[in-house]
C-alpha cells in the first residue's frame, strides 16, 4: 500500500491517489507522509480533502506541521486551523517557534485567540493543559428530544458526543447524562430528571496524572474539567488520557534510568538534545561515586595486606545495587499507581525487611558455597592463612548489604514524594550509587572486626 | 463519607447506608469495602441494588471476590454471574482456584459454559483474552431506524453501544457504524450505505501490546476481533485497553529492575512472592559478577604495586554502568513504543556512539580537573612518581567506557529482540554487570600500557 502510494505520488497521479487516500485512517496518510520531501508533502496534503486534511495535520509531528504552515498561504492555514478541536490547535501553537504560532493567532477571530492565550496559559502537567473545549452542553429542562436535536446540530465539532454535560445559566455543571442514557429514555423526559448528578470531575489545575488515574478507575470516555468557580471549562477525552498515560510512563522510566524526560521520540532527538538530557546525572553520580572512593582510599594500606578482599568489591557493590533497584523500582511503581502512600512506610519497610532477609539469606548461601568449593579448594583465591575469615567476611557483608539495599530502596522514594521530590529520580543510579558507598563501608567495618586490623 | 458508611455500618443502619451506597460509584464502593472484614463484606455486598452489587463486584480484587463467592448460595452467585459481561467473567474464573472456578462454571448454561471455556483457552497476552463477546452487531439492510431499535433493546448487555459492527449472515464483519453516524444520517438510510468498510481490526491471536497499539495510534472507543476465518467474535473496549497499557509499562519497569513481572499490586503481594520474584536476577547477577572478580584477581599482584588505582574502580564501573542503562532504556523504551525498529539499528549505533563521545569527553575533562585539582593537589592520593600517569589511565579509561557503554547499552537490547528475547531484560542490571567486566578490563589494560607493567 506504502509503496503504490510513493509511485503514484513519483507518477504525479494526484486523482488516483486522492482516491485512495480519502478511504485511509489519518494516522496512516500522516505515516506515509513521513516519507516524502518538504516539496512532496506539501503537494500530497493539498490532495487530501478539507477534513480528512485536517485530520492528518493532527496525527503529523511538529517538523512535519511547521513545514506545512510555512507552505500554506494565510487562507489554507486558516482552513486548517478552523477544523481543528481547541486542545489539538493550542498543541500545535505550543510546539511551533513564536513566529509560527503568532502567524496562526493571526487567523483565528478575537474570541478563538483570547481562549487559545487562556489554554496556553495552563501549566504543562495540568488537567487545563490537556482539555479541549468543544463539548455538547445541555440544559435541565430540555427533553431527550431536545437534546438529540442539539447532538445533531453540534455533533460534527464536538470531540465526543457520547457524554454531554448538563449546566445552569452560570455553567456551574449540574450533572452529565450518555448518548446511552438518552437512546434508552422516552422522548419526553426531561433532562434534569434522567441526568447522573454524582459527577466526577477534575479542577483545571489538578495534575494530568491524576486526571488519567480517574479514567483508568471509573473506565470514563471523557472527563469534565471546572475552574475555581465550578464552572465547566472544558472535558479531556478517553483519547488523550491514553496519550498521558504512555507519555508519563516514558518520563518514569526515563527519571528511573538517570535520564531527563524528552518529549520526543528517539530518533527524531538530536545528538546534543540526547547529550543534554543524560550528561547532568551522569557528571551528578560520577561525582558522588568519590565518596566511594574515598571510602576505599582510607582502607588502602589494610587492602594492600588482604588483596583477596578486592576481588569480591564488584560483586558486593553488584549485588547490593540490584537488590536496591529491585525495591525503589518497585515502590516508586506503586506510588505512581497510587498502591501505597506515605502511610504505608512502616508496612513497606517490614516487607522489605522481610524479603530482605530472605534474600539475603539464599544469597549468602549460595556464595559461601560458591567461595567455598570454587575460590578456596578449587582456586585457591585467598589470602594464606585467612581463608575462613574472609569467606565468612564476604558472606556476612552480602547479608547485611542486600537487607540494608531492599530498606535504602524502599524509602527514598517515599520520603522523596513526602517531601514533594519526584519518587521516580530515587530509583537505580542515585540508589545504587548511595548503596555502593553503603556495601563497601559494611565490608570494611566487617572485614575489620573479622580479621582484626 | 468513608467514615461516615463505617459508622453506619458498625450501627447496622442498613436502610440509609444503602441510600448512600447506590450514589456512588462502583469502584469507591469496592474501595470502601476493601476495609471491612469478611462477614461485614458479605453483608453490605447484599445490601447494594442487583446491578450496582455486580458492577462493584468487578472492581473488587480477587480475595475478596472469592471471599463472596464462598459465602454466596448458589441463586445468589448465578445471579452475579449474569450480570457480568463475559471478558470480566472470564477475568473472575482465571484468578479463582479450580473448585470455585468449577462452581462458577456450573451455574452457567452450556452455550454459556462453552464460550467461557473458549475464551479461558486464549494464551494470556492475547487480544482473545482481554475481549468481550457482548457487542451490537447490525445487518447491512437495516434502517438507521431499525439500527437505534437494536441499540435500545440490547443496549444494557452491551459493552459499548457506541460502535456498532455490521456483519453478514457468516459472522463476517463487513464495516462498522458509530452512534454518531446514525445520529447524524436520516432514520430510512440503509446501514449499507453509511458504514465504513475501512475497519481496523485484530486477530484472537495477535498480542494484546499490539492491540493497545491501535487504540493508541487510532484513538479508538473499541476494536472488533475476528477469528482466523474473519468472523467477528468479539471486542475490546478502550477501558480494557488502558488496563493493558498500564500493566505492560509496570512489566517493563519491573524487567528493567531485574525483577520477575507479577500481577498484583504490592501491598497484596506476599513477602514469600515478593522474594519469589526477586531472587532468580540477584542470583544470576551475583554469580556473573564473579567474572568482573576474576579480572580483578588477575591483576591482583599489579594492583597491591599501585594501591591509588583501586580507588577509583567504583567510580568507573558506576559511570559505565550508568552510561550504559541510559541508552539501554532509552531503546527498550523506544523498541516497546515501535519508534524504532531492527533496520535502525545503525541510526541507533551511530547515534550513540556520538552521543558516547560527546558525554565521555566531557565527563573525562571534568573528571580530570577533580584528579588534578583535589585528589592530586589537594589530598596527594596517588601513588608517588606515577601521578600523571595514573591520572591519565583514570580519565582515558573513562572516557573509552562511556562509548563502550553507550553502543553495548543501546545494541543489546536491539539484538535481543531480533532473536525473539524480551528486550527488557537487556536494562540496567544485566547491561551494568556485563560493563563493570568490561570497564575493569579497559581500564587494567589501559594501565598496563601507560605504566608500562
Amino acid at each position: 500500500m506504502e509503496k503504490q502510494i510513493l509511485e503514484l505520488m513519483e507518477d504525479k497521479k494526484y486523482g488516483r491517489l486522492r482516491e485512495i487516500l480519502s478511504e485511509m485512517n489519518p494516522a496512516d496518510i500522516a505515516e506515509i507522509f513521513n516519507e516524502f520531501s518538504e516539496s512532496e508533502l506539501t503537494v500530497a496534503f493539498r490532495i487530501l480533502p478539507k477534513e480528512l486534511a485536517a485530520e492528518t495535520f493532527v496525527e503529523m509531528d511538529s517538523d512535519m506541521q511547521q513545514t506545512l504552515i510555512t507552505a500554506f498561504s494565510d487562507k489554507e492555514l486558516k482552513e486548517v486551523m478552523d477544523r481543528l478541536f481547541m486542545d489539538d490547535t493550542v498543541d500545535v501553537i505550543d510546539e511551533m517557534p513564536a513566529s509560527v504560532a503568532k502567524r496562526i493567532l493571526n487567523q483565528t477571530d478575537k474570541k478563538t485567540r483570547a481562549l487559545i492565550n487562556q489554554l496556553l496559559a495552563y501549566p504543562e502537567d495540568s488537567a487545563g493543559s490537556i482539555m479541549t473545549t468543544e463539548y455538547i452542553d445541555l440544559k435541565i429542562n430540555m427533553t431527550v428530544e431536545d437534546a438529540f436535536d442539539k447532538i445533531r446540530k453540534k455533533g460534527l465539532d464536538s470531540e465526543t458526543i457520547y457524554t454531554c454535560y448538563v449546566i445552569d445559566a452560570g455553567r456551574r455543571l449540574l450533572g452529565i447524562v450518555t448518548v446511552k442514557d438518552l437512546l434508552l429514555s422516552p422522548k419526553t423526559n426531561l433532562i434534569g430528571d434522567i441526568m447522573d448528578t454524582n459527577v466526577i470531575y477534575a479542577n483545571t489545575y489538578d495534575d494530568r496524572e491524576e486526571v488519567v488515574g480517574l479514567f483508568d478507575k471509573y473506565d470514563f470516555l471523557a472527563l469534565p474539567i471546572v475552574d475555581k468557580e465550578s464552572r465547566l471549562v472544558g472535558i479531556v477525552t478517553v483519547d488523550d488520557a491514553i496519550d498521558v498515560l504512555k507519555e508519563e510512563a516514558s518520563e518514569d522510566i526515563e527519571k528511573m534510568a538517570a535520564i531527563l524526560p524528552s518529549e520526543r521520540s528517539y530518533l527524531k532527538t538530536g545528538v546534543f538534545e540526547t547529550f543534554k538530557s543524560r550528561i547532568p546525572w551522569l557528571l551528578f553520580l560520577m561525582i558522588s561515586a568519590t565518596i566511594t572512593g574515598g571510602i576505599i582510599s582510607s582502607y588502602e594500606n589494610k587492602l594492600t595486606m588482604l588483596p583477596a578482599l578486592i576481588s569480591y568489591i564488584p560483586m558486593l557493590m553488584g549485588t547490593s545495587g540490584n537488590s536496591g533497584s529491585q525495591s525503589s523500582v518497585t515502590v516508586i511503581r506503586a506510588l505512581s499507581l497510587g498502591d501505597i502512600e506515605f502511610k504505608d512506610i512502616f508496612k513497606v519497610v517490614w516487607k522489605e525487611l522481610c524479603v530482605g532477609i530472605v534474600c539475603g539469606a539464599v544469597l549468602c548461601l549460595v556464595n559461601l558455597l560458591k567461595l567455598y568449593f570454587v575460590d578456596y579448594k578449587l582456586l585457591n583465591n585467598f589470602d594464606s592463612g585467612r581463608e575462613i575469615t574472609e569467606m565468612f567476611a564476604v558472606c556476612i557483608t552480602l547479608f547485611f548489604t542486600v537487607i540494608v539495599a531492599k530498606l535504602v530502596g524502599s524509602i527514598l522514594p517515599i520520603v522523596a514524594k513526602k517531601i514533594k521530590l519526584d519518587p521516580a529520580v530515587m530509583a537505580s543510579p542515585l540508589v545504587t550509587t548511595v548503596l555502593d558507598a553503603v556495601s563497601l563501608f559494611i565490608y570494611f567495618v566487617v572485614a575489620g572486626v573479622l580479621i582484626g586490623y
